[in-house]
């Protein structure tokens, strides 16, 4: 890998816990074991190739001669010891961390399991050995992982074999799992691709992804980092983790948990799944990449490790293909990333028949026919076109015809550049390799071409989103909701107040003041239960609609009254439309969140909902609405209404604000908020208020 | 390969047109060149290997010397010329064409483009091929393909270098393209497989598809089929021959065009692209494995190469894991491919228990921490379990602590096993070769072995529908719907005939008998204007709902009359419910195709439909439920009524027998459906019928 080699272990005197941890000068294997099929052994095989100090620790089998030492502290007399790997079992981890502590080490990986993915005692040998980092500052990965890898520093501190064989580059892998952490690099490694650090996070009792994450932000040999996420504990602290080292460096996040795997999950972690759909709408939110298998991660994260595109809001994807079946299989698969593959101009489509003859489809994709040695031209012809932001090409390797790295060689790089290249064998992978070398992104096939080009083109969206993203929690002024609970009558007096529209109302006392209210209102009204303790009125037969007449209203009063109503709701009637669900509400993990959907049972069942986290901008709230799978019943659906995007992001920007600033507050939703000819109408709202002990720190700010 | 070896060349006297394609006695290349870029003289490189008879023919440049001969006549008389390999422009190929059948040719292969997809002067051309095809009978493979490869019989008809590298083996490849033909055989290569024939279609003058479909059903080389679809011209015939092939071989489906391909698509094949649901909805239904995307093609046929399950409604499988968070990656993929993962057994837990340590999760997955040399007794434990029929496995490569392939040759065979092993580098290559070699399907990640699992059951899942599923089109007893138009009366009289329930009603001529209508149907009822011309009487204002006086009744009549009802419909209204569309319509590709999706315009939005081609069976079209995003709101919903899958069922295959049985039906739709808690009622339904063009034996049968 070009501009990746080890820095030294020169200038570590004040070395932080992390550090020590990834860049140790000295590490002391503890638990090191005679038995080669020990974990102990086979920490200290793969650590045998550090460069720095290495010293083996077995307390109950030293053997100074073979340089095994009886405690750490003796190990630390001959060398520093920065990094502790912990081999023994979990009842003595604790014990071991504090001796290392004790010795100088600043850094400790526990590897074995048996903590709190084991059942109550395992759950001791955790609490116990989090008490030790806290008393002594040291800093713990594990336990239940198979540690890390850092290539660059010769540094294997991982018990699986052939992970020393994984070259160093410039991607970091950060996964919940220390298994994942391998396959992800080994994977890497299959994809010509090299790690800067891996690092397997496993139970995690003391360092979280997001303190990597941090780590991260300032690793110069790091251009990229895949993330693996099992369950989440602190999400706004993960969401600011990822949003300042995807303002540096691109983000690829792999989320688990999209079904129900809750059993196992919890087994494997001690820790409960949190909400895949909420975990994705945070990570993406603060600027991540998402994807949906580990090849896509590979794909991406690859791709993105060698270049990044310029923020922006929509770029245009050039096509050129060498063949067209797999440029139709590559469009299609970019039509269902939404990418923009523009018409090229006029002036493109001259140049390019320069190069091609008639018979080849010019417009995008660019069909060239059988390549031959006007590639590169038909490269630069399409790169130059004023729509074009990215150019995705894809040949089969046709060395006789053609040869691609010359191509590239030749090709002006007017816009970034990434590629597919078909075919089998030696030769090819060493046309790929040429091509990474050159810092093209290239994939073996069509479907591996879209995920780069897509995750290239997500990158540039979300920066483009972020980069105006940074909103401090406003508290939506003179707006005091007080501390509830609040009828339909109070929810919706906030809502005015918050700028949202509703129709015109009377709260009645009793049926004179209903009759009064259908009076002044005039025309058809809706009468509804007025009752705070009341969330859902209809399923008790509480609300009543369409009435004109004053028969009518004490017909529906009658009815009201017979449901339980205390008082009652007057309302206008509301024009007809789509409606929509709009709420907010405090996620346990992340904090207030907001909620956009299509109202009615239909998508209820089917969950066609977007998430953000709240505050947000306006523009991000308005993006929620690409993710509804039944948006098209938004853009005018057989005449009815068009959506203004800003007018409903502008509702889910107040309500956001709302729960963010009013700790008090645990849930607004609007429910339906009706899309008319004559704009958004909020025709029903409810106000929960928070129980005193959920409101904590994390999720007020 | 185990078992793939060339057949020899003897015994083909009789050859009919394929057999001289696929495996030709001898060969001739006409339009040999000798400039080594042009086309001729690429062909002439990959067939020299060929151990039959090789010709090369250059009217113009002949050279006797080199064995050039002038024409294919003159190479005729030094061997047999089963196959011509046509490299000429497009305007001359028909000519070549008719000289090789002259010469005793049956078989050719046009390589150029120029063709249909070029524009009128090509569509010439392309008419003057089919037709010395039709009149000598000679098969053609193409024009506008890079060709085939039969590796098995040292055949490389294909001018794309390093063709002639990939292993034979057992897989077939039938691709609409050549460049896609290719890019699969080398993906299939990288994967470890090699291929028993492959086969890009180009414009497919002669041959299509279904021709090589058929073709294979005898090739005993053959163990499973990737099939890759841009369009259908013979729908029926299409699903003819994957059905036939299926029941000896998985066919495995790959079909472009899930979103806007259009244009290119045209460009590329002179075809239209036909609707991707439905081409999907029937090859699935004909048994065929479908896929998302090549790397799940590979993934799919590589492990259906080598194992089938027993047919079954739904295996189950066990998931053992060396590390549980790839497990739990695996887990995930599977419960989104609606995989059974069964809770193991007691017995299979105690038996467990003996084997690993109570640390792990045994319950299924099965956790077995790090692996060691009892790796085997898991995977038999886990396999003696009752309620598994496959045994899904990953481990990251572990030499040192076990040794894989030495397992699964202590692995007794209870339950077909297919694994996942992670790691980079030759030694883990040589662990899948092992893997591969002892008939073992093997991925490199999670993701893969979910693809390859996910196969095996959809594959056994298919041909347990498929075995009673082979349906004679009925005529329904005793139903003739005559000419047509029908009103809704007349429409809701078939479905009455049918057996499908309708709600009482009575067709009025005049305000009298709607009168007489309300008095005896007693209770509230829905009014319609009854009108054979009107498909949309909602939209015009000819449905009034929630009649029940006589004075109710006197209004919406008038109102009816005012939108211009010549007679009346005046039926009892049903009960509350959820709203389903069901429908049946002839497709111009496929023929007859019926519909389920549920009703409501957010439904509609989203088109969460499920498709079959008519007739079927009724479990057939009981599992189009299950494709159904909202099935949910089917299923007791809030307390809503839970659907009798065979109730709709019968509904759906009535439709599609009807259909089938009077192509003077063109759609018949009955929108809504009603589910009630009193079961399903027809609410409103509309017949169209066919233009008497529309009609073909195609769409009949």
């Amino acid at each position: 890998m070009t501009g990746v080699e080890p820095d030294g272990l020169g200038g570590l005197d004040g070395l932080d816990g992390l550090n020590a941890l990834f860049a140790p000068r000295g590490i002391a294997v503890v638990g090191a074991s005679r038995d080669p099929a020990k974990l102990g052994a086979a920490l200290a095989r793969s650590v045998a190739g550090f460069p720095g100090y290495v010293a083996l620790v077995n307390a109950r089998d030293p053997d100074p001669a073979a340089g095994v030492h009886a405690s750490i502290a003796e190990a630390a007399e001959h060398g520093p010891v920065d990094l502790a790997l912990v081999c023994v079992p979990a009842r003595g981890c604790a014990d071991a961390v504090a001796e290392a502590a004790k010795a100088g080490a600043r850094a400790a990986v526990i590897y074995g399991g048996g903590f709190a993915e084991a059942g109550p005692e395992g759950e001791r040998y955790q609490r116990d050995l989090a008490a030790v980092a806290e008393r002594t500052g040291i800093r713990l990965l594990g336990p239940n992982t198979s540690g890390f890898l850092a290539p660059g520093r010769g540094l294997t501190a991982s018990f699986v074999p052939g992970a020393a064989d994984v070259p160093a580059g410039r991607i970091a892998v950060v996964a919940a799992s220390g298994g994942v952490n391998h396959a992800l690099a080994f994977l890497l490694a299959e994809a010509g691709h090299g790690v800067s650090l891996a690092v397997g996070l496993g139970n995690g009792v003391d360092l979280a992804a997001e303190d990597v994450l941090d780590h991260l932000e300032s690793d110069e040999r790091t251009t990229a980092v895949a993330l693996h996420i099992e369950s989440v504990a602190d999400g706004r602290r993960l969401v600011g983790a990822v949003a300042r080292l995807a303002a540096t460096r691109p983000v690829v996040a792999l989320v688990v948990g999209r079904h129900d795997v809750g059993a196992f999950a919890a087994s494997h972690t001690g820790a409960l799944a949190t909400s895949w759909r909420t975990t994705r709408a945070a990570l993406a939110q603060a600027g991540a990449v998402l994807v949906d298998d580990e090849r896509e991660l590979v794909d991406a994260v690859g791709a993105l490790s060698l270049l990044r595109l310029p923020a922006a809001a929509d770029p245009g994807v050039g096509i050129v293909t060498a063949q067209a079946g797999p440029g139709l299989l590559l469009l299609d698969d970019l039509r269902g990333r939404h990418a923009a593959v523009p018409e090229l101009s006029d002036a493109t489509v001259g140049a390019l028949a320069e190069h091609l003859p008639p018979l080849t489809y010019q417009r995008n994709p660019v069909d060239t026919g059988r390549p031959g040695p006007g590639f590169a031209a038909v490269l630069a012809a399409v790169a130059a076109d004023p729509a074009v932001d990215l150019l995705a090409g894809y040949a089969l390797h046709e060395p006789a015809a053609f040869d691609l790295p010359k191509a590239v060689d030749a090709y002006p790089g007017t816009v970034p550049l990434v590629l597919g290249v078909g075919g089998a064998g030696d030769d090819v992978r060493r046309t790929r390799r040429a091509l990474l070398d050159r810092g093209i992104p290239v994939a073996g096939d069509p479907h591996g071409l879209a995920a780069m080009t897509g995750a290239l083109l997500a990158d540039a969206r979300a920066r483009h989103r972020t980069r105006a993203a940074s909103v401090p929690a406003r508290r939506p002024a003179g707006i005091e909701p007080g501390p509830g609970p609040w009828d339909e009558d109070q929810a919706k007096a906030l809502l005015d107040a918050l700028g949202v529209t509703t129709m015109p109302r009377r709260a009645c006392a009793d049926r004179a003041e209903a009759h009064r209210a259908l009076a002044e209102l005039s025309g058809p009204v809706a009468v509804k239960l007025l009752d705070a303790a009341v969330l859902h009125k209809t399923e008790i037969g509480g609300v009543r609609l369409g009435v004109r007449t004053t028969e009518e209203l004490d017909v529906a009063l009658d009815a009201l009254r017979s449901a339980g109503a205390p008082r009652f709701l007057v309302e206008r009637m509301a024009p007809a439309g789509v409606d929509l669900v709009v709420g907010a509400r405090r996620d346990p993990v992340f904090g207030p969140v907001v909620l956009v959907g299509l109202g009615g049972t239909t998508a209820e069942a089917l969950a066609d909902v977007a998430l953000r986290l709240a505050p947000l901008t306006v523009s991000e709230a308005a993006s929620m609405l690409t993710e509804l799978a039944g948006r098209a019943l938004l853009e005018g659906w057989r005449g009815g209404p068009v959506l203004d995007p800003a007018a409903l992001a502008g509702v889910v920007v107040a309500l956001g604000d709302l729960l963010a600033a009013h700790r008090g507050l645990e849930e607004i939703e609007i429910n339906p908020l009706r899309l008319t000819h004559q704009g958004l109408f909020a025709l029903d709202a409810v106000c929960i208020a928070a129980e005193p002990e959920v409101s904590d720190g994390r999720t007020d700010h």
